[in-house]
């Protein structure tokens, strides 16, 4: 196996859709124009947004186009990248909803436009009108990414049931974004409750549906390949989401690009937070509860509860979780297909998920 | 003529459309159980808030259809509603954004949940959890539109050309609200801004659009036609606005839903305002400026400046102004449709827009 091919055609992915994101981009920052200087500057920080995304999940699309049986080509590329401009609309949403400062180490929009509304000298509250236009920003968004997929040259048929598929994910990642608002901030929160909201935030929305999604815009209709795909793409975005939680308090805040211990000061229950709970002492579990939800978590704070996790086994534990989904997927993937390429990229890009550091 | 006969069809559409929209939303909260109880209210919310609208732009889908040439069936019923859940979600997102308590009678989405927040005493500010899962119920509600619309059993090719149209003027919307929080509230605002964001978030998106979906879902190819229809929509999307801009100061409290004066405490400009401000006596230009943007506004507030533009000729000027647009509206119907129920129901529609009291 090329241990490298998933990330390289990643890469390669990227290198094609950009330009298609802003073609597209700089015409709606035109278009922009007519509302206003404000409306125009919207627009590119959305752009900025898009084009400095991980382009995961639009890779995923033509990953899955291809496991249908479908050539990759102009038509597919440019269909795929409905979901990266989903993908940016709804994180706008989600850093308003997280009170997040930093994003892909960028201003996240709602603190950027706050700003403009100060410079404006609007008439209300900076943060209210910081976080309503990030609002219409994140609607605007949605439109955008729906009207990409239906403007795909690839049979109307395929698209139309894509586009329901989509409808119907979005329902579930909206409400799943409601029960992360919820219950994660509660501490007696189960290992369950947050694998369910790990699976409807980001294995069903970030992995199962592009792929599906892929398979479908090929017109696949091969139940049990379907089937296959899902189990390996849930175990994809289960690792990707372990990571994810390892990364928000191990990783490193210039490469991950959002402030390390956010997670902690946010008040969010991780699998690391729960494994704690359950297996630490209970001056460990006292340190954790006295740091998570609390706006000043220092530096030593993080070093401190790093160290702990480590002690603790929890470190270990959520690690191995990872290998496990991604021993999982790996598993299923000479069942999906027999072509070594796409057998490659399949479990180099598993592999990848829990290796990455950003 | 008949006069009510526009008032008459939009009550029928309604009695036809709330069936078809309680199954769907009734299926919809049986499947958030699967989240948890905080996303059954959610949803019950969402009901309750789908019922209770005016089904206006439903029935402008119908009627366009009908103008394309179409008969009415279930079809394009089952259909039509989409827009009315759009228009629920759009509604959940500018309430929070207006910061506004109530809306057709009842408290609005983001107080409400802020209640069910403020019971599960949840970790994250009342308020923030509120307006936060009050955006991702409307997120949800555009899926959910989405869902409705492709559902549709109506010839696949017109669907999916709605669809594209609808993608586009939702982008509009979205940035005309952005413009709407950052124009509306600066005092030097002229009558063109307002006129513009008028057309942008009343006029094109609550009747151009639903009229030339219907249009596109009958499948209609006449130029000519869907002009003509673009003319009367905007017309009729004017004088629907203009009298909101009346009701929001001289409408009542009890029939039209929602506090009289909170136009005055948002600080936002109306056609009103603008008028004042370049006809008024500089004594009631700076009354104005006093209440506008006041938190504070008292009833007796409201009662001097209702006299104040009536004094000014500022009603006497927006009153006529929504009949101009209503005779500039009803001059193209003969060349809209011949059919002479169709041209009662246009005309007594546009009508019924600059007399109605809710």
């Amino acid at each position: 196996m090329n241990g490298d091919l998933g990330k390289l055609k990643l890469k390669e992915y990227i290198s094609k859709a950009e330009p298609i994101l802003l073609t597209m981009l700089d015409g709606e920052i035109e278009k922009a124009r007519e509302f206003g200087e404000v409306q125009v500057k919207m627009m590119e920080l959305f752009k900025r947004m898009v084009v400095s995304g991980k382009g995961l999940r639009g890779f995923l699309v033509t990953l899955g186009y291809q496991l249908g049986g479908a050539e990759l080509d102009e038509n597919i590329l440019d269909t795929s990248v409905f979901i990266e401009l989903f993908q940016t609309s709804i994180l706008i949403h989600d850093d308003f909803m997280d009170r997040d400062n930093l994003r892909r180490g960028f201003v996240t929009a709602h603190k950027e436009i706050e700003s403009i509304g100060q410079e404006l000298n609007v008439k209300i509250p900076f943060d209210h009108y910081g976080n309503s236009m990030a609002v219409c920003l994140g609607d605007a968004g949605f439109y955008l990414s729906w009207s990409k997929l239906l403007q795909s040259k690839l049979p109307l048929e395929n698209v139309m049931e894509t586009g329901k598929l989509y409808a119907s994910f979005m329902i579930r990642l909206a409400l799943g974004q409601s029960m992360d608002l919820t219950v994660t901030g509660i501490n007696s929160i189960n290992e369950e409750d947050i694998m369910k909201v790990i699976l409807l935030k980001s294995a069903e929305y970030s992995s199962v549906f592009p792929l599906q999604g892929g398979l479908m815009l090929a017109g696949n209709k091969n139940k049990a390949l379907s089937d296959l795909v899902d189990t390996y793409a849930k175990n994809l975005g289960w690792a990707f989401q372990i990571q994810d939680d390892i990364l928000g308090i191990f990783g490193k805040e210039k490469t991950f690009g959002k402030p390390v211990g956010s997670d902690l000061s946010e008040g969010k229950n991780t699998l690391l937070t729960v494994h704690l709970r359950k297996n630490g002492t209970p001056e460990q579990v006292e340190f954790l509860n006295h740091i998570l939800g609390n706006a000043n978590v220092t530096q030593e704070d993080v070093e401190k509860i790093k160290k702990i996790y480590v002690e603790a086994g929890s470190y270990d534990y959520v690690k191995n979780l990872g290998t496990h989904h991604v021993e999982e997927g790996v598993k299923v993937i000479p069942e999906i297909t027999r072509n070594k390429e796409l057998q490659d990229i399949l479990e180099s890009l598993i592999v990848y998920m829990i290796e990455r550091v950003k």
